[in-house]
């Protein structure tokens, strides 16, 4: 299957070029440039192409409980009664709604102009706290919705032991903890095999963070992770008081922890990091680790403001995740990773590489929401460069959120401007996503009418 | 013209309402309950009626700098460079050409669900700081641009005296001074006249901030708008080195300097109001004045957070506004509101209203973004209850942004969730709002590329 892309503009390794097309092969980008004769050409007039974007953490469940923590939210709210209605929904989905739930998420997330999500998935139990005859029953429910839709995904599938140190356990993690490291290693190495035929479905170990996983399960998963290839992704001091449990237990922080059991380097993905100290920093640059940011719920949980600009410079990489897609537009979640530096620092721009530089802002950003996703997943592409995946946008250029902009102004039009209605395809390996819309909203509907007894 | 809308749900006074009719007679809401016999039925099916929204502070022409500032940030870029860059579009637009981009300016606002908008405008005379031959030319233009798409809208006429205290003229300000408060206030008299036949039309005095006026025109102006009834806008401790210029001319800070003038009372509306001490907050409060705070804006430009809890809690009002228009999303806006305070403050809901208020978080940000801007700019309505204009917005409950919300959830859902795929149809005084957005953008791109020599 060959055919050019013949759109006005079209961003390719942070460049935008105009008067090209995009080759496509076999799910790749084989060359852009001019469209050799013979190949099927399709046309996109008035139209730019984009890199896909991706969303590196997801929780895809968490859309079940979309706006439903804020109307109920109380003045002394805080993340960890968030946390608690969270609990609430994630203790009944049966496997059909769970898979309804991520369906509707994923759906989303299509029309959003994710082509790729990281979907970090902890519920793996039954309700009362047993395996499936399938341990993996529930997350093959999440991978079938994602493939369903048609994004190309990576299951992050997350081991959880315990509700914290020296913290009694906690009846509403039932569904979330396994009983050994071994166990949680069998059923991923298990599920890797299930997908193993499937070119866009791939795996990765999420011990999920320094509270719920004791250093001897991070020690063993990560080993075997490196061993396995498989990216390593944890959350890592999202809150205050996960940081002071970890300090109380291990005497440093999470960073320096992970740094201490292997468990830190340039296949590592730390979600969050919101609270970092210089060491912390400075030992995430060194590993050229990746720091996955999720402005969007991080503000809306009050976890605090990513140091981005401080990452970067110590040589960490970047890449956003959509969290609990209470909101989901990873183009936002883009612009505040400067945007809350800049209401932080009272400046412009803390990000911007510097004049001169063809990279601007607009382009960095765009790259932390595309080629770092990727990287971050352990995935190759994200720039549409010749030999990457062929998953791309089409912007509809006379869309009244873009129009007007200049060619070298497109991706800072994107990253700042862009609303969904401009988004007017989305294609993931070569093959254009058209879920059936309708049947899953009908679905998603009957799933919340039977958790929470009312869904207009 | 008498007119029953029957969506599932109807959103009024606060309340979300299932099963009624919103009655409209002579574009005002007569009633909400059963239709009547007898009268036009619109059905609106699988939709909800909310509340139009009301951007109380924007420069449309500021349409024609978005993204532009973007991309050639530079990491020593802050508000004032960022100033520069708009000033060079201030400078050039012709009459035509400020029409066009207003017109896709306050196009896109109808998309995006806004009904009203308060245009703070301060582009009066010619390219080489001439007064056209009717000085209200290019507001003209402006308000022409609104009525046009069928915004209702307040035309803030801007007086703009000075560069700033002892500082000399800057040649780049030349189209918005004119000479003295009475040639002010005479242009303004001239512009309420013109505009006396369109019930949709109105306007207010703004005297641009103490900063660009000295005292007496402020006082001057003050007191005639209290004469007139005009709303009176100002904007008011936008940056840190404004107040210093303030402190340095006046000895106190800006809002102690309205109340001195006899300038903060509730008419007053001071825009953005991010750099306050206490005494200022308690003097917003005590004059049960309006803060219109502008927070996509503000993040934009790195001014900092409105401190709407401690405005609320001293007795002031808030409003929204788009500003700038990077970004035309006032929900966005209204959560922002909330979500700066979460990140500065790390907690959840800095703003919820307490338990077992009826008015929950959502709906008190969902009531700043509309009643709250409608009262900010001199007029009635803004909650759809009987008596008020009918101006609001039909959002779609299958979006994929807001699927599955409970009715309790509705205003919750909007405001931390809606997408603009969600709104469906905008009406204004019982009129929908269907301009010829093609025209629109095709006249905008043409007016972008004679001002900047290149637009897509």
């Amino acid at each position: 299957m060959r055919r050019a892309f013949q759109p006005d503009l079209i961003c390719s390794g942070g460049r935008v070029l105009a008067s090209a097309a995009l080759l496509v092969e076999d799910g790749v980008v084989t060359s852009i440039g001019e469209a050799p004769a013979g190949v099927e050409v399709v046309r996109l007039r008035r139209a730019a192409i984009l890199p896909g974007l991706v969303s590196a953490h997801s929780h895809a469940f968490q859309r079940a409980i979309r706006a439903r923590t804020e109307w109920r939210a109380r003045s002394e709210s805080d993340f960890w009664t968030w946390r608690e209605a969270m609990y609430a929904a994630a203790g009944q989905l049966s496997p059909d709604d769970l898979e309804a739930v991520s369906r509707m998420c994923f759906y989303e997330m299509a029309l959003s102009g994710i082509t790729c999500v990281g979907e970090f998935h902890y519920l793996h139990r039954d309700t009362r706290g047993q395996p499936y005859d399938d341990p993996n029953e529930l997350d093959l429910r999440v991978l079938r919705a994602a493939r369903g839709v048609g994004l190309r995904t990576v299951h992050l599938r997350v081991a959880y032991a315990r509700a914290g140190f020296a913290l009694p356990d906690n009846p509403r993690q039932r569904r979330f903890i396994e009983g050994s490291p071994d166990e949680y290693l069998k059923n991923l190495a298990a599920l890797q095999a299930a997908v193993r035929a499937d070119p866009l479905a791939t795996v990765g170990a999420a011990p999920h963070s320094v509270r719920a996983c004791p250093a001897e399960w991070i020690a063993q998963i990560a080993g075997e992770a490196k061993r396995q290839g498989w990216p390593l992704h944890l959350h890592v001091s999202e809150q205050p008081a996960e940081l002071a449990q970890c300090r109380a237990e291990h005497g440093v922080n999470p960073p320096l922890l992970l740094e201490k059991l292997g468990a830190l380097h340039e296949n590592t993905t730390a979600v969050h990091a919101v609270h970092l100290d210089a060491a912390d920093v400075r030992a995430l640059g060194a590993a050229r680790a990746t720091v996955c940011a999720c402005p969007t719920t991080e503000r809306n949980l009050g976890d605090g403001i990513v140091q981005a600009d401080a990452l970067l410079a110590a040589g960490a990489r970047l890449s956003l995740g959509t969290d609990s897609n209470a909101q989901l537009d990873l183009l936002e979640d883009a612009r505040e990773l400067d945007y809350h530096l800049r209401l932080q620092k009272l400046a412009r721009a803390p990000l911007d590489p510097g004049e001169g530089r063809v990279d601007g802002l607009g382009a960095r950003l765009y790259a932390v929401a595309s080629e770092g996703g990727m990287r971050s997943l352990g995935l190759p592409g994200g720039a549409l460069r010749a030999g990457e995946p062929a998953d791309f946008i089409v912007v509809d250029l006379d869309d009244p959120s873009l129009a007007g902009c200049a060619d070298d102004d497109l991706l800072a039009a994107a990253v700042f401007s862009l609303q969904r209605t401009a988004i007017r395809q989305t294609w993931v390996a070569g093959v254009r996503l058209q879920p059936d819309g309708a049947r899953i909203v009908t679905d998603f509907r009957a799933a919340m009418a039977r958790l929470w007894g009312g869904a207009r």
